[in-house]
């Protein structure tokens, strides 16, 4: 399986997030990319691509134009205004106020933005275009055939909305290569979200389309982050009413229970009749994740891969979360051996 | 002038905000307080009561009862989780999520707040809820016969929603004092917030309400907290429409200005036929002010305490921001001074 590469990860490098109501060292960090990269060249799972340059358009297919041209200037703005350290967002709009662009970066950021575990820094726009251009490379390589890929993106994106990010996700990876499968010849698309945390961003994005069928195991929104979306009640609207389907699961959740839903969502996946699958490829599943309640071992990882074979579609894999660093190449890997294995 | 004052504020005290980026000391501190209390003693302003115990009924008659209840756990709730240090949110609702309450103490703080510099500590509950009887006391004072009365509540509370707090505070003083007014006979009420920052939260409370009259001189929102809230166009709806008036005014307004905008306010008071006045006392509208960019001085505190006895109301003083320590306690009794000079 190909593997899509971009080293600019590495650009965005947040020093903080807000968790647990203290400033704590960023859980998402360049050493999950490099770690995942590393165990790609050791197990040998195949050769390691750059990302083409697909500028912004594909993007602002997905994302709003505005939130686009924002993320692009906010780090100068927040610079001009406070120095040149991370940006944190520290206000939002609570119900009765109005959604209205302010001028000031810091009520920019908490109009474009849902928590301030995210920061924006130096290289972090420089980051996310690559993380897109990576995902829309994987994207490519599986419209022109390829049984399988893997889009190595970092940071993740499954949290961002057409119009906000959040849950350390700025451009949404997964949602602009299911596009780019629809632009390019697919007629129906499934992204199916395996990460820990429900897959909001994405949601939001297809909610309303019957084309794009989204499918998301996760943490109980009741109980886990985003907790604001991801219930089982969320089937879609209009054209894309019963296009959008939650498995909320309980903390503790082992392999037996999660892998209980994942047959489900098979099943509707199948049923669906889409012509390519992206999986938003989140490890945070695993047992010693720091900031996860889920009870998936490293065993479990290319169980699920072969499971995820037996659809028969093309499949884009894309790096989501992920936050025990040092298991995190060996699970993420896992799923893609476990899916060459039964391919 | 009858101050009324409690020792709880103290219990309130914040260690730490999320302001730029960073989380540094709280600008709302506990000294505050001490220090108007120490310049209302020094003048000879008048005696210092302690309030009466009102309970939580006159709170709930502004606050969303589930709202208060969750105030009154969420310190027991954070504890149990994270452990005995500030509570902070971190998350919050996006367009596109749903507006439902998690079980999670995390995605509660979230759901009830709107902002990251809002800590909730072991005493919190204990300091809004004597805020508010002071905030009563003050008004049984006034609907008692009293000229002018000083409720020096802390924390500060026009920032509070209905339903959500956020920018230091928790429970609407100001607004809770409003409709005390109303409920012991006043048919008629104004609140005029003379704070920096826009008082959206009575705002909100009183957005419907043709009896409570809101007018708010401030510093656009477009460019100061709390952005979301506080426009010229803003002029109350259903039966509120005509009785809500804002006035943002531009970082770097002086004195001449403002006063200017003072005086149209009070025109529009005097024609809504008020039978009582509230007063949310800001002084952070002062020249030297850490977190505001208006520009009055020492000397204009007292005009406009004479400027506001001039409209021969019966008039209840709540304090509400003013981060200039070493100043507060001048600017804030200026007004009082000069409010007793002229009536």
């Amino acid at each position: 399986m190909i593997t899509v590469f971009s080293d600019a990860h590495a650009l965005h490098d947040g020093k903080a997030e807000l968790h647990d109501g203290k400033l704590v060292t960023s859980f998402e960090m360049p050493r999950r990319a490099a770690l995942v990269l590393s165990r790609v060249t050791e197990v040998g799972l195949g050769p390691v691509i750059p990302p083409s340059a697909f500028g912004l358009d594909p993007v602002k297919r997905v994302h709003a134009p505005d939130y686009v041209d924002f993320l692009a200037g906010a780090w100068d703005a927040w610079v001009a205004e406070h120095g040149a350290y991370d940006a944190l967002p520290f206000t939002w709009i609570a119900p009765g106020m109005r959604r209205v662009v302010p001028d000031h970066i810091d009520g920019k950021l908490g109009y474009y933005s849902f928590d301030a575990g995210t920061p924006i820094t130096a290289g972090t726009f420089q980051a996310v275009r690559a993380a897109a251009d990576v995902a829309l490379t994987g994207a490519q390589l599986v419209a022109r055939g390829e049984r399988g890929a893997f889009a190595l993106t970092r940071p993740p994106g499954h949290h961002a909305h057409r119009a906000c990010y959040g849950g350390y996700c700025f451009f949404n990876n997964a949602a602009i290569a299911a596009q780019a499968l629809r632009d390019t010849g697919a007629e129906r698309v499934c992204v199916l979200d395996i990460d820990y945390h429900h897959g909001n961003g994405t949601q939001d994005i297809f909610y309303d389309r019957g084309d794009v069928l989204f499918v998301s195991l996760h943490a109980d929104p009741v109980q886990e982050y985003p907790y604001f979306l991801g219930f089982a009640d969320e089937t879609g609207t209009g054209a894309g009413e019963g296009a959008n389907a939650n498995y909320p699961l309980p903390f503790g959740t082992g392999f037996e229970a999660w892998s209980a839903a994942l047959d489900h969502a098979l099943a509707r996946i199948a049923a669906f009749g889409a012509e390519a699958l992206v999986v938003s490829l989140g490890v945070d599943t695993y047992k010693g994740d720091p900031i996860s309640r889920f009870r998936l071992d490293t065993a479990d990882y290319p169980t699920i891969g072969g499971m995820l074979a037996g659809l028969r579609l093309p499949t884009l894999f894309v790096m989501e979360g992920g936050y025990a660093v040092e298991a995190i190449g060996v699970n993420a890997v896992g799923v893609l051996q476990g899916f060459e294995a039964a391919a």
